[in-house]
């Protein structure tokens, strides 16, 4: 059983976050809100999303895993208006979710959790190097990097104190150095990894909206991008394994 | 002969009704203003339009039948500015169709109208239940039923005294309820029949503009939008034909 | 060596309206700023570029001939905010180009130059009617014109004292006149050619955004469109050969 209320917004931050990578997931509910954890069809990306029940206008559920349709639940709520509330509903024993915005009633029938990837374990990544930035920089810098190449290089250069991307085309080199000043915090540790930007760019769309980032980096090792949900009553981790790096 | 200007923004709602569903149509002028009635190929949906001569700054004209290339009219219409009045002009016994607008003038050839389907005569259907909404929410049911699926039912729940719209998906299904409330005016009667959303998706992009739409409905009949152009001094009329609902 | 600063805006006007013509080009850069000539590949139309160095915020430069990728450089400089201060660094005997905006730094290697086109030389064309008109005026017509055709005439009547442009289509035909009041100024000289709309489409784009363009016209001769950038501290030239008109 499910009874809930959202803001339709915040819920639509939650569900384009899941979407940027896989399109369907199985999310846990219970008493304290909602999780999932999940990873994309090739094992390279993976999300994690909690919503606390504070998150919620009002909230009430008993334990339940949902096999979520996640692709078919971001058109849904692209239907909606901004200043819709959002009621979910899911009767005991029900498989059919019940959606009410506005006037609309939408009845979606749930995936059978079985058929969808169990919960991935998180990977025990050891990640010296942080860096807290607004995501419209690190959104606007994917960007720039997709114009003339498929990958991009992060790292933090501790001796010029500055978190680095950088970015190599056929014939041309893109390099973007913010220093201590113009991030929100640094906290230095040799890191240098490289990344497909296939992926980041999914992930860049939804987090350029977000106020901070944190990104935790190492060398040759995955990057791992948090930020925060309904002012902090929910969160999104991603966690984005690096490519090998041609010589 | 005809000799005419008009509000540009008038005539390109005039013409657009009519482009939603055929490419050419027979156009009647006479004194009294200009009026055409043309069913789409498939036979399915018909508009009827008349402006009245109020409906022009200025007007006169002698009794014409005119083959209008409703589609190039409509390209036309959309090179000009919001604010520029458009002139028609034709000339006696002449088969070109004067338009001026700002410093433009565009001349076109007239179709021969014996070459265009007849104006097709109004179907007798008797439609007890009529529903009078604003056109943006029409045409938002419209497209919200088209994320999910290729129909949509119409109808009106006299006991619970509502209208409803409701779509199917393979999986999932939305419904959308207005009450006496919601709407501008409801007379209940019985109804409920299907439709096919390619003809109401392009009518509803013509019908969102409106203020107010009059939906005359039955059960398993067709459906009947009725709205104003020129403030009353135009009218649109559209006929759908039901689609048979498979069990 | 080339050492110089720039309005991000300025410079994009400047390799816009050269990317409109050609994908590359030689960039001649002294002590008193950059200039180009280019054709297009079809030797149909021709640009010329002149940056003086009062145009730049700070200038220095010992003369070069520079290849460049102009479709790359148009992309990049597309990444670029409004607001941007745009650097241009090439050390002695570099072949690499680096481009500052922000906290970004992009250095792109040149082409050879031997590989691009010489610069064509200007022809000696005498084109007596002159024009001159906002941007927005002549980007709107060539825009309407391509709606019914894929070329139009540009000319003057003297009697009439007007400019004006003409398309025609299968069955239609429109046409644009401006007199004497309706443009900043008018050289009256009888003029008249037809030109390919396929290139004023893309010089349009760039010029709608001038607030003056001069048309220098002849009778079956080219026209020369000529506008400033920078406040008159650069200057884009376009000549564009004339169609043949068949009878």
């Amino acid at each position: 059983m499910l009874k809930a209320t959202i803001d339709t917004e915040t819920f639509r931050e939650a569900i384009d976050a899941v979407a940027a990578l896989v399109t369907e997931c199985r999310l846990h509910v219970d008493g304290n809100g909602m999780r999932t954890r999940a990873v994309d069809t090739a094992n390279v990306a993976m999300v994690s999303l909690e919503l606390d029940k504070d998150a919620f206008a009002t909230y009430e559920s008993t334990p339940e895993d949902l096999g979520l349709d996640v692709a078919k639940m971001k058109n849904i709520i692209g239907m909606m208006g901004k200043d819709d509330t959002l009621s979910l509903n899911l009767a005991e024993g029900s498989h059919k979710l019940e959606l009410s915005f506005g006037s609309y009633q939408y009845s979606v029938t749930l995936l059978d959790v079985n058929t969808i990837r169990k919960d991935p374990s998180l990977p025990n990544v050891e990640l010296p190097g942080k860096v807290e930035l607004a995501g419209s920089a690190l959104s606007s810098a994917i960007k720039t990097a997709d114009v003339i190449s498929d990958k991009i290089a992060l790292g933090i250069d501790p001796k010029a104190d500055l978190f680095f991307m950088a970015a190599e085309g056929d014939t041309d080199h893109i390099k973007l150095e913010l220093s201590r000043s113009q991030l929100i915090s640094l906290d230095a540790a040799d890191a240098r990894s490289l990344f497909s930007l296939d992926y980041l760019k999914d992930m860049g769309k939804v987090m350029g909206r977000a106020g901070k980032i944190t990104l935790a980096l190492g060398i040759d090792h995955p990057v791992k991008f948090t930020f925060d949900l309904a002012e902090g009553k929910g969160r999104v981790e991603y966690l984005l394994a690096p490519r090998i790096e041609a010589d």
